[in-house]
């Protein structure tokens, strides 16, 4: 398949961007990161005034046949419990979202069941749920191209619909564990340390988890993004991988969540090294693993609250501060401009 | 004076709580600290459905005579000229407020100029900025009084006005000076540990500001808040220390800025230990000192921005997180009712 070009962003900007942003009414360099990432959103927009006022959400749901080897805690069908939740706008995203002023949309990239249309379902199945990556590939290369395809025309079409920032989140029981699969060949890392709790285990459940991804991981020898995907999935996770591609050719920030949205976003960089740019990464998750994710993207969260929820909810957290980054581009005066009464 | 009664919220309701919010439709514990936030505000509202749709910014300025032995890099004009700033809606707080929907308003405690009349201003000057505390009282018992009454009355008069949460900042060249002095005889910690670089100083300055406030500190040995308050100032923290004592008795949650704002906060804590229940401390500052007086008050703030800007920019970053904790209590489903299809 061809992945959509993505052009990196012109960092040759960045000290006439700086020099914008010291000259702010304000003691030099006292915003500290959200300097940082007022430089980020100025040169993914290519000017000094980005635009952040509309934000979407978008949940990536899918299953995973790992779950038949016991890798999670909770049940499979939890998943599509939690997409009509979501639906129903009662989830701790939606409660989130709607703290911060952010649409919430689902995308069934590869849920289990049957799913009824709602204004706010995106229907891009693959397939109901990716096979056991314990005993064989979780997905095709076809399904792979096709999860791919429709992620980077989902965030197309968002991008062309005038939405300004991407936030990504995702559903899927089971999912930490292809994202350490993922992450295990892709950072890559030892996978003892890429294997966690998820949501909930003990250290018996944590014992099984790991062994079954050994299982997993044995199988094949891969480290290519592509082949890596189709080994160990999830529908999700690629689906968010293409996400992020599309999103950063239309040169849209994308605020990334936690663990499984990292390691989508790890493979996407991987992909293609210029969507690193685009990335901004919200919050450092308790998931065991996700440090070290993070330090293999030289990626500095912004929040780091002891959550591991998923969902977007990280996300959205960030969103405020990246809204703030922009207002402080565009609405703060010059320091010259105090002190001369000229406001 | 007579200070407002306080009541320390009912910890016997956190274990109901907590299984309100175990009972959510998340894995235990996956918000970490938004979990925590949640129980203080319910405990606050005494309800666990705590409103938090109004925020108020309250920016709370004022002069410091310290700025005459040189404890600043910038001059002391700058104030009023911030003040007009916030008031034109063109500082970092009105920007980082417009991205949070949070209203700002100015308090004069004590700014060196006549302020004009403005819609967004209440004027509650007690003097044009305090005496040098280098080398005599800042204020006197009877200005510290008034300060303190002053800031009561005015978070006193916003609770009755339905709002809900309110934030502090504040503005005035030299405050970091204060504020240091403060630490060093609240916290208690040696002033060489409370002295950082403020709006910006080289190492000479910075040990020209050590220097006079030894000279201060040295004046007086006193440790009870009220003598500490009148003989170090300023008159914006005076008044924010009345402010959290007047919300905390008004049962509403105060979400605390940087290193001046906890010194105010310090201050109410002293003076009634009660008013720690009603405290949201927002960032850690990157200025010296803030760490050890978070410590001091057992405090682990929300974020860690490398920010020092003061203005409420911290707490403004911080509302989102409140709001987002209050849905959390209000808008989430049971995973009870996830599974049984209840939604």
């Amino acid at each position: 398949m061809q992945l959509p070009q993505i052009t990196p962003v012109d960092r040759t900007r960045e000290p006439a961007l700086r020099t914008l942003i010291d000259g702010k009414a304000k003691p030099l360099g006292a915003l500290g990161r959200i300097e940082d990432l007022a430089v980020q959103l100025a040169l993914i927009a290519g000017q000094p005034a980005p635009r952040v006022a509309k934000a979407l959400l978008l949940v990536f749901a899918g299953d995973h046949g790992l779950t038949e080897s016991g890798v999670s805690s909770y049940p499979r069908e939890v998943t599509t419990a939690m997409v009509a939740t979501f639906l129903a706008g009662k989830a701790s995203a939606n409660a989130f979202a709607r703290a911060v002023d952010c649409e919430v949309r689902v995308v069934d990239a590869g849920v289990a069941a049957n799913l009824k249309p709602h204004p706010s379902l995106i229907h891009a199945k693959v397939r109901k749920g990716t096979r056991n990556a314990a005993r064989e590939p979780a997905l095709t290369p076809d399904e792979v191209a096709q999860a791919l395809e429709r992620g980077v025309m989902i965030a197309w079409e968002n991008a062309a619909a005038d939405c300004d920032v991407l936030l990504l989140g995702e559903m899927g029981i089971g999912n930490t564990a292809s994202a350490a699969l993922l992450m295990h060949r892709l950072a890559p890392a030892p996978l003892a340390d890429c294997v966690g709790a998820g949501a909930g285990h003990d250290a018996a459940g944590l014992a099984r988890k790991l062994a079954v991804l050994e299982q997993a991981a044995a199988r094949t020898d891969a480290t290519d993004p592509l082949t890596v995907l189709a080994e160990f999935g999830g529908l999700e996770i690629v689906m968010m991988t293409g996400a992020i591609l599309g999103a950063a050719s239309s040169r849209r920030p994308i605020i990334v969540d936690g663990f499984i949205c990292t390691a989508a976003a790890l493979a996407a960089i991987r992909l293609d090294p210029g969507a690193r740019d685009y990335c901004i990464f919200a919050h450092r998750s308790q998931e065991q693993g996700h440090r070290l994710m993070l330090e293999a993207l030289a990626a500095e969260p912004l929040l780091d609250l002891d959550m591991r929820l998923g969902e977007g909810t990280g996300a959205l957290l960030a969103l405020p501060m990246v809204r703030a980054a922009a207002g402080l581009l565009t609405e703060v005066a010059s320091l010259q401009d105090v002190l001369a009464g000229r406001i």
